[in-house]
């Protein structure tokens, strides 16, 4: 991990950050799609066997975003500059399996300083998800984030 | 509520859906941002009132998403068909704060058989969530889903 950011303005298009390792638990895939995403290949494990594209339990994509943002957010690494955001676009090339560790990290796409608000900057920033064992990715989050300059 | 969906085929572009009405409540919105998004405007309600774009506690949109896809997927609409999904580019025009209702409506953009299996179609469909007091938009999800034929 890098030092906290302190201002939008210590940001540059094409600077990246890593976010560490990551894996959900069969138990934590149930849990959070019973909840919030009540499909059987989400839910259950018997069940989920007869999904033709999956085969068996996979996690809900809103479940790997919300690890991925725990995990981000938790870091600290935006806490000081972190005022909001309006857009995340996200893609999931592939299925995240119980307890498969993904790898995370970011790259900053695009920064443009605030035309209404001159103590903000707006920074798009690629999240990418990339399963270890393989190289590949699991979750692809362009994200639209308000920051404090 | 329709009657569940038994085929991609029923679908046609244009078709509209409602979800009724939904809220989070405070604890709620602080639970759930205190694992998946933990920042201070989402968990904190004395800190959030420091907050310069929010002035005061609001959900993680990471949340929001995930209450309306707990509803969605909860009915059972597309239980007999979904397959899963792989993209959904989510935009949160305004903040949604503690006990604020809104309504959660879809409808239907594209549908294409899939290519590579004869027995999938893919549907581009965008739930929109709508504050009841006042119409504001809160979330619109434009999702990309398999649904069984």
């Amino acid at each position: 991990m890098t030092q906290p950011l302190r201002s939008f303005d210590e940001l540059e298009v094409g600077q990246r950050f890593a976010f560490g390792e990551l894996s959900l638990s069969e138990a934590e895939i149930i849990a959070y799609a019973t909840k919030y995403d009540p499909q059987p290949f989400h839910t259950d494990p018997e069940a989920a066997k007869a999904s033709p594209l999956f085969g068996g339990l996979v996690a809900s994509g809103l479940h790997t975003m919300g690890a991925c943002f725990g995990r981000i957010m938790g870091t600290g690494l935006f806490s000081a500059i972190s005022l909001g955001g309006n857009r995340i676009d996200t893609r999931w090339p592939a299925p995240l399996r119980p307890d498969e560790v993904f790898s995370l990290a970011a790259v900053v796409e695009e920064l443009k300083p605030s035309r209404s608000r001159p103590g903000m900057g707006v920074a798009v920033v690629r999240f990418t998800g990339t399963r270890v064992a393989d190289g590949v990715v699991v979750i692809e989050m362009v994200g639209t984030h308000f920051l404090r300059r």
